[in-house]
Formats: C-alpha cells, sequence, structure tokens
C-alpha cells in the first residue's frame, strides 16, 4: 500500500467558524452539497462501478464548487464499497477546487474517548476534514478528543421518519433533541467549535433548538429527496449572531447528485444547485 | 485495487443468538476480546508500523481462538491508521482460526435509513461480522436496515466517566438509557436480534438494565483498563432467560493485547485471557 501520508493534513480547531464565515461570503448563501456517492445510479459515460466513485464526486464538486458553501461526503457510501482510497482523493479535490469550502466529514462518530483520540484522527488527519458529524449519546467527556481537532457537527433532531421515538420525548422538563442542543451550547462550545444537526423535515423543532442554542450554526439535512422545506428551514433556522450566512447550512445530496442520469448530469447537478441557491439567497434575504 | 469480492459474506441475521449459544458452549463462558490495535504498543519483534496491525491481530487471535466467545475488531482503530484492508484480512482470520466465535464488529454507526443499509454492507457484507455495536439515538427506523441483515448491539449504558450527562437523566419517569433498553427490548427485537452494552464500571445501572431487557444478551466493555470490576458485572449483569452465557459477554482489550510488550506478547495475552476466562467462569458459577 503507498504512503499517502503526505495528503494527511491537521486543521487547527479554531477554523471551523470563521472558515464557515469565509465560506459563506466566498460562496454567497449556506449552501452545502452532500456527496452520497451510489455507483448504480452514476451516468453511463461515467460507468456504474465503484471504480468511478471519485471521478463521479469530483465532477459534481468542479460544476459546483463556486455555489458551495461546503461539500460533506457521507463515509458509509464510501466504506460500503471499500472505497475509502477514493474518498481521500475526493476530499482532496475539494481542497483543491472548492479552496473557500468547509469539508464535513458526515461519520456520525462517538466512543469513548480513547477511541474518539482515533476517530479524531481519521476525520481530522487521514480525510482533512474541517468539521465531523457527531452523535451525542455518549456525552461531553467523549466528545472532547474531537473538539479539541476540529470542528463538531452534534446530532440534534435528526431526519428520518422515526426520530421522534427518543428525540422528542421528555427529559427532564424538555425534549431530549432541546437537551442535547443545550448541552452543546453550554459544554461543548467551552472546548472547541460546534454547530448542530436539524432535519430539514421538522421546521417547529429548528425553530425550539434556534431559542435554546442562537449563537451555534445549524447543519440542515432533508432538504429536497427527503421532503423537507428549504424555505421554511431559513425562517425557522436563521440566526443574526451564528457565524455563516445567518447560521443555516443547508445541505442536499441526492437531488444535486442525481438530477440527472444522463452523460449531462454534472451540468444538471449545477442547474439544480443554482435553483437551490437562488432560492436560499431569497429565503435569506427575506 | 484487487477485487476481494469472493471474501464478502452475507450473514443471516438469525443467526447471531444462535451463533453466540453455540459460541458460550465452545468457549465455555462468555469472554470477548476486543482487537485495538495500536502499532506504539506493539512489540518490537512485530514492527511498531501501521503494516503490523494484521499480525499483531492475527497472532492474538491464534493465542486466545478456543477461549473466546467472541472477538470485537474497534474500528476507529483501523481506520485512523487507513488500514482497512488489514480490518478485512483480520475478520477473515477471526473466521478461519475461531469458527465457532462471534465476530463483533465494534463501529457504533447511527444514521438515517437509507445510510444505514451502507453501513450494513460494510459490517455484515464487506467486514463478514455477525454482529455490530449501533448508537441508539436515531431510533428504531434507523437500525432497521441493520437488523434485517445481522445482529445488533445497541449502545444502552456506555462506560466512559461522563455517559450519565445524558444517559443517566430522568425520561418520563425512568433514565434514558432505561428508555434505551425498553425500546430495543419491544420495538428493535421484533425486528431482528439484539443485545445491549452496557459498561462493566456502572452494575448499579447494569442491574437496572437486566430487570428491563432480561431476555437480551449484554456486551460488558470496561473491564481491564477502564477499571470496571468482572465479577460486579457478572452478578448485575447474569440473566438465565438471555442466549449465551447467562447473558453476558465480557469484554477486554486493552488488558488482553498489551499484557506484555515484548516477544512473548501473544503467550502473555493468552495467560491473561486464561486469568480471566477462570475467574468469568467461576463468577457464572457462583
Amino acid at each position: 500500500m503507498p504512503d499517502r501520508s503526505h495528503q494527511r493534513r491537521r486543521v487547527s480547531p479554531v477554523d471551523f467558524h470563521t472558515r464557515l464565515d469565509e465560506a459563506s461570503a466566498a460562496s454567497g448563501s449556506g449552501l452545502c452539497i452532500g456527496l452520497d456517492p451510489d455507483p448504480a445510479r452514476f451516468p453511463p459515460t461515467i460507468g456504474q462501478r465503484r471504480e468511478a466513485i471519485a471521478t463521479f464526486c469530483r465532477a459534481i464538486v468542479e460544476a459546483t464548487a463556486d455555489l458551495a458553501c461546503a461539500f460533506k461526503p457521507q463515509i458509509a457510501h464510501f466504506a460500503a464499497q471499500r472505497a475509502e482510497d477514493q474518498l481521500e482523493e475526493v476530499c482532496a479535490a475539494i481542497r483543491d477546487l472548492a479552496p473557500h469550502a468547509v469539508l464535513i466529514l458526515d461519520a456520525k462518530r462517538g466512543d469513548i474517548g480513547s477511541t474518539a483520540e482515533h476517530y479524531a484522527t481519521e476525520a481530522f488527519e487521514r480525510y482533512g476534514a474541517h468539521a465531523v458529524t457527531v452523535n451525542p449519546y455518549l456525552g461531553t467527556d467523549a466528545a472532547l478528543p474531537l473538539l479539541e481537532r476540529g470542528g463538531v457537527i452534534a446530532l440534534c433532531r435528526t431526519s428520518n421518519p422515526g426520530a421522534g421515538e427518543l428525540q422528542d420525548r421528555d427529559l427532564e422538563g424538555r425534549p431530549l433533541y432541546v437537551a442535547v442542543a443545550e448541552m452543546v451550547a453550554e459544554q461543548w462550545s467551552q472546548h472547541g467549535q460546534c454547530a448542530l444537526v436539524v432535519g430539514a423535515t421538522v421546521p417547529d423543532q429548528l425553530s425550539r433548538v434556534r431559542s435554546s442554542a442562537p449563537a451555534l450554526p445549524v447543519l440542515i439535512p432533508g432538504v429536497g429527496a427527503q421532503g423537507g422545506d428549504l424555505n421554511a428551514s431559513v425562517l425557522a433556522g436563521r440566526s443574526e449572531t451564528a457565524p455563516g450566512a445567518a447560521g443555516v447550512i443547508v445541505s442536499s445530496s441526492r437531488q444535486v447528485l442525481y438530477a440527472s442520469d444522463g452523460p449531462d448530469f454534472a451540468t444538471a447537478a449545477r442547474a439544480e444547485a443554482e435553483r437551490m441557491h437562488r432560492e436560499l439567497t431569497a429565503a435569506l434575504a427575506s
């Protein structure tokens, strides 16, 4: 196996919020493009093979670089295809083709401290991410090794249909997801730079998170394929005191990646990203 | 990159509890050896290099195969070293050298359903695991793709010092970790075969989980380096109605792996595993 240690980068943990501010200004909005590569959906011109993952993702990044505030590769899609080497390539391509953008590794990691150290190495050194998504269930001490080495985006209220089964239940006077928002705002933020994940499918919960954690940026997945409403999400999630474009990072994956299944997939992805960028800019200006 | 599709295996989801019963009988206890390879701690004879990970793990598996009910590779330790190919080798070695044992991929995954499908492919096909550890925060629907394809071991009450920050707080009349035990016992178990993770550091919480979920096996990490007490864990965690050795799978990683830092590391690991096996057998018989 070749040594690619030269590709590894250590990212300063103080970079995340500043970088988000600069990326929002440079791109003109808080649009995040999620990279969930699925070879079965690649156009025949690229080839529906695992070997084409990096080529496909690179074409998407190239076509949308100026419009994107952030790129968010989803690691499971690479791991299922034995394509960690291609994920390294894609991360390098994001840093190269969109040097203004925030690189978010969507990994939803969470483990005890000694193991979290290794997840921090994976996210911030191996893949050179600026921020990583993290599961809050283990509490503050388990998040510390990640907080000390890069941006941490904690799952708060997720976008899946059954998310409320635990997250919406009452924990000592507030829903569990609000307790998580408070823990991240009050505890985690003392040790590093954070954000929260709240799905676009639940604007009411997003408003509630906004009241509990006004200074934290919110990453909002679930627009598009999952049915979330972009305008309602921006109205519920905006905060003038949070970093970035009014504190909202709105993420779309499948709707951009698979806008066309033909040879024009990159052009179609750009058109879809442009449409979302306009919609997002209008919502932010309203 | 070579095609190793021949190494992939699809494991039937009905196998986990039966396999755990058989593995407990074959090995004579519920001892689980955690594989958390850290090249800096390898003996000089093996070489303190990432390339030595598979050699080191294979030697541990070979030395302890007959004593172990389960082997539990911890994926972060491989990911931080860019050693997924070696994790594939180690998993193949476990199935080959310890064909009776349960192969648990310790990955603590958790994501929305469409992504959970990819994590299921990673755990059960790519690595050929019989069970995978899963974070419960996203609820039942996010766990379904995993439950349908293999054993699922849900984090319930973890062993880290700050685990109680969320997990011990009151959720509608019970601690959050008890609500998780109930959700897994009542909901997840309808769709597949489950177990719960409860740290050896918290025997009181383990007793409480036992009352709420008497039929589920409990995976107990935290014996050894983290300070958990084996005997107290077995007393608190045993259940005659759960699969396996009275429903307890007691896991030790660093205490076995690094029992010696000399050329006798495998012999020393076996001696430590034998000591734990005796202690566990005595606790189960008491």
